[in-house]
């Protein structure tokens, strides 16, 4: 199948939509990236590519890096990772303190950013060098090994991040924090900054569709049945307080972040990133979403 | 495959796994189901059955009846049925006032009981006869048609379902309740009063694996996008607040209810229905999620 | 000192004051009240009164009847009431669901609806006729007794009542309702659509500000320590979700109701009562609460 | 009156009380102090001393000294200090999260933990040398001049102060915060690490009870509006989530540590202090507040 065409023809019926949503503002680089920008890269198991618009133009992946740091702290760690965070959807705001005070300080998922800072304070404890090693692995997902961290990023989420440092805190208080804090927060602020194009983050997650194993490289991963449970996780947890209207307008499993990325893998078959900046009121990329929607509705390759 | 010997080799296995869970007790009906009862009822698309155990006994469907109530104002409603419920996991335990409060009377999907009641509110405007054509409808899915009500059951529920009127007055007092509250919670009631075996819980809901067609009748009850829609649904908000849990280890769509029956349905493929009366503390059948967590296991058929 | 004077030189100020209120509207006998009627009566402890404007005007007294049927409740039951409810400030809106589900069907305290519906099912219990005698009961506190509950008022509230009966049904659901919830309900906006003027008020509580003696007949309804508890409690908690404001700014305790009346007491002293039916947005007169800020800065007459 | 013998009568009888509290732990300042000590002052605003027990033995006075910033600040500031925080009771356990983010970082009242730490950025704001000018002013209410910070209490405070940094941080994200974090805390902490007997606490709330002049040096501190205002406001929010128990059982405005300490305050007549380490669950001194009720139940010197 083309999927070429099929981008091109969405792209266009998009065009038509208004575009409501408004790109994150919180910090300064995410605020000056055009808008219009857009780019989809899809990648088959079987190494074919399909590409459309900006796909080659690195962005901030943000949340999406959530998904890199929870696969090497659940490929390494021995310990049980489900005594210090749940595995059920937020049911809130993608950052609300209500749940994690009513729940003494265990988050509901590792998706969300009280659950991705307990995973950063699981690697610190478990990697010899957090911000290198993590970097070496997202860079084995990929031929190429050109991406990085974005420092200025990184730092300027560290100077306004006062919400995650009050959620750090909070778990510290009831012991689900292991280490000194600010240790944990710049591994969680520089893993967030780093920067990839569609295309990186389409192979990047390639090996999630596979069972696990990097195409590439052959490298496993993660088990098949672990492989499976990351999809599983990714589908009721990867959106934050829209992870049900995604999976019932979708219908694949993903993970978004701020910076208007959108990763989604149909098991067995492709990984797909779209990016496009604006973000709806739930803090997913607008177009995004519709895009995906009108993809799988289009190619009839949702999973369910 | 003959799953019957994979059902057996589970049955066995799960026979060395000491039994916590309890039988739903708070009314008589449900209290005095002898516990030890197991059944398993498989059917595939191009139908054939595979059969374990109690799987001919009829039981108490309970809130697994929320799904024919759901699809059947999904297919006949033609306002927005998602301006009077949302379609999100609750993300709190199954029938919490909190978040029906802070939402205003919208409840977070059809499949909490505070959403099952405005499908019912629905279902009294949309029918003639609401409670004769819901049993009908669901007849229709089998070809055996002698289900029925227990009028005995859905008298229990009431007496005691200070709860459920806790739910529907709170609603009400918002606006999201059109009728009368009496009549609606006389059909909430009797829908969730339905006794069905395994064998009868896994036919009815093949239409779900099969594109919304029921494969004896060829009857298309849903749409082929409105069923992946469905089966979405069940995936993320199918099990109270284990819902993240049940997607991650079993890996299908599919809902459960305090009668501790469980069916669950792989799309394309096949539907599934457990049985086993004692429950967890998060009120979904112990051994049937245990079950269910083997099978895909063993068969490798999640969809993730 | 005179008080009538002081009276008209605040009223005279409060002209000056727009009156951002509205009425009560949710049912038809409170929105069609005159909005611009105003009446105060202050009794002291040695007989003196003062009155100002429509202060012989009967309204639907509403909440502030809680402080009646808690008294009578209060001065009756032999086994301990404050097992059933707790006596802290609400800290939410009035008849918030969420504090009665984390507390188990606790209510916070007998002056929130929550509250005094429990009253009301201890009443039922200790009363043989608990209508009439709750009726007869604050006859006894005046030398008029031509006081009477507004059926129709009574019938309203219950029809609307949707909140109400879903408190009702939770605190059931948690065993904290003893009786048949028509039953207590029908109690419960009985007693709220007692109607009575701002003389009738203030002359009915000023055994709270004579240590628990009705002056004009000697009866002991409370004792002295019980009196001086029962002023805490409306001091705490009189005012809904200003309490805190009240005490800050009129440094009195009492009790409001939405028909725009409110009473306040000075122990030793004497009891006033305002009127004055459009409200602030917590609930409360708006001019009433206005009035007596201004009062006791005036007379330096605060309990502080 | 000798109220000494009364001192004496109410420690003799809580002798046979068992005393179940337990000493604050969370750092070795309060977990190392002799639980059995006692000690009574009270101060009358004719200057007249009664005293019993250990009432010249110094301890952390804790959350007392929130009444002292407080003051300060209602003292000094021109702006409108109740657009940064509220006054109403918090009606949750005294430093919950969920308040502040359901409120947009507005804390209840200023006497709950992020409330004081407002008044804390405040006063970084109004005074040239915060801590210095805060204990002048301490020592300004006081003849005796001796007390001091603990800066060792006061190092523990904050290396163990998580859900106290996790208030700021919050409070940071909703803009409610001006000033550094780390500045702001500093000051916090440091003035809750104050040591002060129980004749110097009477002595240095005896301005509370007599119209806001200091009786020894005849300074104005507070209007006497301002003062009843703060009597007013310790009534309603001085003890927690116990402060309508400690209304409606002492009947005196007052304000407790985690130190065991607790003064009350009756106007124009007396201010009490009382001291016993072990707390009761809501952490307020156990035998501290059983000493208060018999107090005021024996004088009948309740404000109500």
């Amino acid at each position: 199948m083309n999927y070429e065409k099929t981008f091109q023809e969405i792209y266009n019926e998009l065009q038509n939509v208004e575009d409501f949503g408004h790109v994150a503002d919180y910090i300064p680089e995410l605020a000056h990236v055009d808008p219009n920008q857009f780019g989809v890269h899809l990648t088959t198991v079987d190494g074919k590519h399909y590409a459309f618009g900006d796909s080659e133009v690195r962005f901030s992946i943000q949340s999406i890096a959530k998904v890199f740091s929870f696969v090497l702290a659940y490929s390494r760690i021995k310990s049980d990772i489900w005594e210090r965070m749940d595995l059920e959807p937020a049911g809130t705001p993608f950052n609300s303190l209500v749940q994690l005070e009513y729940d003494k300080g265990i988050p509901r998922n590792p998706f969300i950013n009280a659950g991705a800072i307990v995973v950063c304070d699981i690697l610190v404890d478990e990697l010899a060098s957090p911000k290198e090693n993590m970097l070496a692995f997202i860079r084995s997902l990929l031929k190429n090994n050109a991406i990085d961290y974005n420092p200025i990023v990184a730092y300027s989420e560290k100077k306004s991040g006062f919400r995650n440092y009050a959620l750090v805190n909070l778990m510290k208080s009831f012991g689900n924090i292991k280490n000194d804090i600010d240790k944990v927060m710049d591994l969680y602020f520089t893993i967030c900054s780093i920067e990839m194009s569609c295309r990186e983050l389409s192979e990047s997650f390639l090996f999630l569709a596979n069972n696990g194993v990097v195409p590439h490289s052959g490298e496993q991963i993660l088990s098949p049945s672990r492989t499976k449970r990351t999809n599983a996780l990714m589908q009721t947890c990867g959106f934050y307080d829209e992870a049900g209207q995604f999976t019932f307008k979708v219908g694949l499993p993903g993970k978004s972040g701020v910076g208007g990325g959108i990763v989604a893998v149909h098991p067995e078959k492709y990984s797909i990133a779209v990016w496009s900046p604006r973000l709806n009121k739930k803090g997913n990329s607008y177009k995004g979403i519709l895009f995906l929607e009108e993809f799988t509705t289009k190619t009839k390759l949702s999973i369910f």
